[in-house]
């Protein structure tokens, strides 16, 4: 008899595997499309193109609107300064940040000390965990859950890119969606791109950008955006959030064809690719409103060094804008600023100070 | 001492509420936009355009391929019943769906019908459950929680719209991710919208378009597909899901200004508007792959009665068209399908029989 079972269980287990074989329905994975990688091909970005349209441009005495994030990122800390200090006198308490770094690349560690400068700056404590490059996910993982667990710890960054052999999209699932200050859980992101629907928190970069658009003045609902590169930290969710604000999104990457083509058409062009100077002047229509997200590390022209680029080639976006985002000192000290707000948050829902999103 | 403590709790208490009022930092949710309704402005669908261009019609004996979604849906269904006749075969098992509707609307009876219908035609075994208009949250949230734990129900559909006064969000976020056949949640919509994650399944209507599209060979990579309209169960995640495909994908509504100056752009049409006919021959380039998942109920030309109508008015664009659904008869029956193929790929998972997603 028993025997007879085991022999049941075995059978079924041929069967199961013979099944497993067989079945032929269409892979579900096909339905969400091959995972290229996107490989924009560089143009020569290091002269201005021949074919500059001089006519487009604006009339003597025109000038871009420079959308200044530094200034912009200043008031903000300020402001987050000022509620730290209140929420200190008030009841003691202040807002936490865990950083987690695996490894020791040394533009991880760049990003990091920035995050934490600006962090000290307003008052928020930050406690960074390094861990070895070649650590195991489960210690990873460890670390990010006792995170979790942690009450006096509001926010968890998780520095990317990790080494290879970690999965990334597993650990962004374990950080608690509530302490998720980059807005990168998938929970985050859903409720993100559904109108109506409200995440714990907005990736930094694309709330960076409205903040640098709102704050301007600069009208998104029914204007055309085109948002040209696709991260998941800045391009993508940007597009996201221009919906949400009614404006009628393009989205752009590297299997695009003549890009340009879409980009003149635009209102507002937020570029995301990565590579120094691809958007030309060409590329726009007469006042649109430029953000650039780049933040390329290029050789310093004096031969000196290393200086930051954007993907926007300025010096002829400035001319056919109506308002653009310099770099440095546009989008990358706005992002920051926004982690800082978006820690703010966290502590002040974590004790009961603001409902879930307000 | 004691009334000493019991003091400074009280202050404590006085100034967290006039912090609370205090704190200015920019509210969060303005961020994500106003939550507009997308109200579109009916067009004149009853007569042709007087300015419908005829040279862009193909030359005599062109013939738009009618992609045949009744077939297609045949097609997976025979392998969807295929797949549970072996599964039952082979290990005793098959899949089993759980429906929840909420009152009495005609139209959701008229929708879990043929749903039903299909469930029973391949062998996933259903059950329905009605619970009364005025139910209360918490009742609807045990029954959908009830559904989470039993490990014999591998889908919960939550029949909408649900009454005003239940939270449709906060219901859907219960429904256990691993039995979301709709794709609904937060985090499987999460999951759909960032590249390379897999989430456990893709909503019906935008699996439905990509399985027409490629079964007709329709590329889709580096093409420019428009999206008309932004419902949350088939606009929105369709263009997730074809910016997956590498598609160029623009997303309009009914905030955009003059949205035929960007369909005629486009190599794919995706109309999800909820008005008949709005989508005129004018709108569309030639060659253009048009999916209607429209499905309004119009007064039926013979007076008697009511049929069902697509947004895109196929007389006019099946001249300009290559490819093209009918209404009724394209999208329906395929979304239909895959809804069917959902459930089996989650009791596949549940069986052990597929990994994660595979």
């Amino acid at each position: 008899m028993m025997r007879g079972t085991v022999g049941v269980v075995a059978w079924h287990g041929t069967t199961l595997r013979k099944t497993l074989h067989s079945f032929s329905a269409p892979s579900s994975s096909a339905f969400l499309g091959p995972n290229l990688p996107d490989v924009w091909v560089a143009r020569d970005h290091t002269s201005l193109p021949s074919h500059f349209p001089e006519t487009l441009q604006w009339e003597n005495g025109h000038n871009a609107v420079i959308l200044d994030g530094k200034s912009i990122a200043k008031q903000i800390k300020l402001k987050v300064a000022d509620e730290i200090r209140r929420m200190k006198s008030g009841i003691g308490k202040f807002p936490r940040l865990a950083v987690v770094l695996v490894g020791d690349r040394r533009d991880s560690h760049t990003f990091i000390q920035v995050k934490l400068k600006a962090c000290d700056q307003v008052g928020i404590e930050t406690v960074v965990v390094q861990l070895p490059k070649k650590c195991t996910e489960s210690e990873l993982l460890d670390v990010v859950s006792s995170y979790n667990d942690k009450t006096d710890v509001h926010g968890i960054i998780l520095q990317l890119p990790l080494p290879q052999h970690l999965d990334e999209e597993k650990i962004i699932n374990v950080v608690s969606p509530e302490k998720d200050v980059d807005g990168f859980h998938p929970s985050n992101i859903g409720n993100l791109v559904i109108r109506g629907r409200k995440p714990f928190f907005v990736p930094c970069a694309p709330k960076g950008c409205i903040e640098l658009l709102l704050k301007h003045g600069v009208e998104i609902k029914g204007k055309r955006a085109v948002i040209i590169g696709r991260s998941k930290i800045a391009g993508l969710p940007t597009s996201f959030l221009l919906q949400r604000h009614h404006a009628t999104v393009s989205m752009l990457h590297a299997y695009t064809k003549n890009p340009e083509q879409i980009t003149c058409e635009a209102d507002i062009v937020v570029a995301d690719v990565g590579i120094p100077n691809i958007v030309r002047g060409n590329w726009l229509k007469k006042g649109v409103v430029v953000i650039d997200m780049g933040a390329n590390q290029v050789k310093d022209p004096s031969g000196h060094g290393f200086c930051v680029s954007g993907d926007v080639c300025f010096e002829e976006a400035v001319k056919v804008a109506s308002a653009i985002t310099p770099v440095p000192g546009g989008m990358g000290p706005v992002t920051i600023s926004m982690l800082l707000s978006n820690t703010l948050d966290s502590a002040k829902r974590a004790f009961g100070m603001i409902r879930n999103f307000e």
